[in-house]
């Protein structure tokens, strides 16, 4: 039987690379999903499909209500989202996202004795936030090995980031390699009703010179 | 203006006596209650009560569905809460409870602007789950500091576990100094309709134990 893996995936086009990754090195995927009150619930109806066309064994979704705490311009609406390069960690960082979704991830590992979790953070070509940075993920994973039956009981857990050092392009190129359908993901942060993109945000304006860079066909629909 | 400090509270015995111990070091507390599917919203009805009573600035819940994944007999209604001790880590081991409620904690200290969080840890009477131990709270403490915009921009955050090196009497002793009223926790894994506790559960016996080493008059009520 496969060993199996957890599989943080957001929709966008990191996190389905991830996936494929995780997927070709023979794991049975557990595709998970944390809804954490963002603006659009486009990103989730993407991670679902994504998930299926990757043929994840399985996909959930885990609520969290972070739009309750506020601070961040993907969960509050009455904060903009920028669509400009801004200096230092920008308005679209939800407080301790990646914590809450790694946190949650290692629960239903350890439900399905699952030593490893992968995640599609990147610290080359990304937004400037701190916890998707190479030292982040190594205490991220020193926790979950003290925080857990599975590690207590001698298993290793392992916090996977096989993006981490990758430029967009490269991360495109990977994915074209593994027949990922991007047109089936949708990074931007402020989509429009039917998930068309806005061209303008930090997301949108990553992933548009990653595919120029890659010299990739860019199958986003742009609103 | 007092320093804010998110101080999580679970309706028990021992998070009503950290509330009390922030509030006396001359901390505002944001007393933050998580609903993760257990079985018993007198838990929570508890915790409401004993915020009020100590004086938090705020008290808020914030939901986050483990039931849905299992593997706990606190959250899986198939899986039998133990009336005896067991050897090794007990079925009421919920998977990844510390590390996902402490990422909530986190969260909400960035957005208030708060660098402390207290959690009613302890490693003494407890029920051997592994994130209830020092070296977990350091590990999650090195991670919050990483994590976040307070700590890439030069805030300490502290993770406070006052209890962590204290028995169950000298918790109660602490608290009865500091006024708190007993009588308005829950510590039962599996209480009644009306809040009786079974007297039987890990928690009941570790609790009716602590106050006949205080030689406090136990105010819980049984079923």
């Amino acid at each position: 039987m496969a060993r199996k893996a957890v599989v943080l995936l957001s929709g966008g086009l990191d996190s389905a690379t991830v996936l494929a990754i995780a997927a070709d090195s023979g794991y049975a995927c557990h595709a998970l999903s944390v809804d954490y009150g963002q603006r659009h619930a486009i990103e989730l109806n993407a991670a679902r499909r994504v998930a299926e066309a990757l043929g994840a064994a399985e996909y959930r979704v885990m609520a969290v209500d972070l739009a309750h705490i506020g601070g961040s311009a993907l969960t509050d609406r009455d904060i903009a989202v920028p669509t400009a390069a801004t200096d230092g960690i920008p308005s679209t960082y939800v407080p301790a996202r990646n914590t809450i979704m790694l946190s949650l991830a290692l629960a239903w590992a350890e439900v399905l004795h699952s030593e490893d979790i992968f995640i599609g953070v990147n610290a080359v070509d990304y937004s400037g936030y701190p916890d998707c940075r190479p030292d982040y993920i190594a205490a991220f994973e020193r926790l979950a090995q003290l925080a857990t039956k599975t590690g207590v009981e001698g298993g290793a857990i392992r916090i996977h980031a096989p993006l981490m050092q990758m430029s967009k392009a490269a991360i495109i190129e990977r994915g074209m390699a593994l027949a990922v359908d991007y047109s089936l993901t949708v990074s931007c942060y402020q989509p429009d009703s039917r998930g068309g993109a806005c061209g303008l945000c930090d997301a949108c304006r990553l992933r548009r010179a990653g595919f120029d860079d890659a010299k990739v066909t860019d199958p986003t629909r742009y609103a």
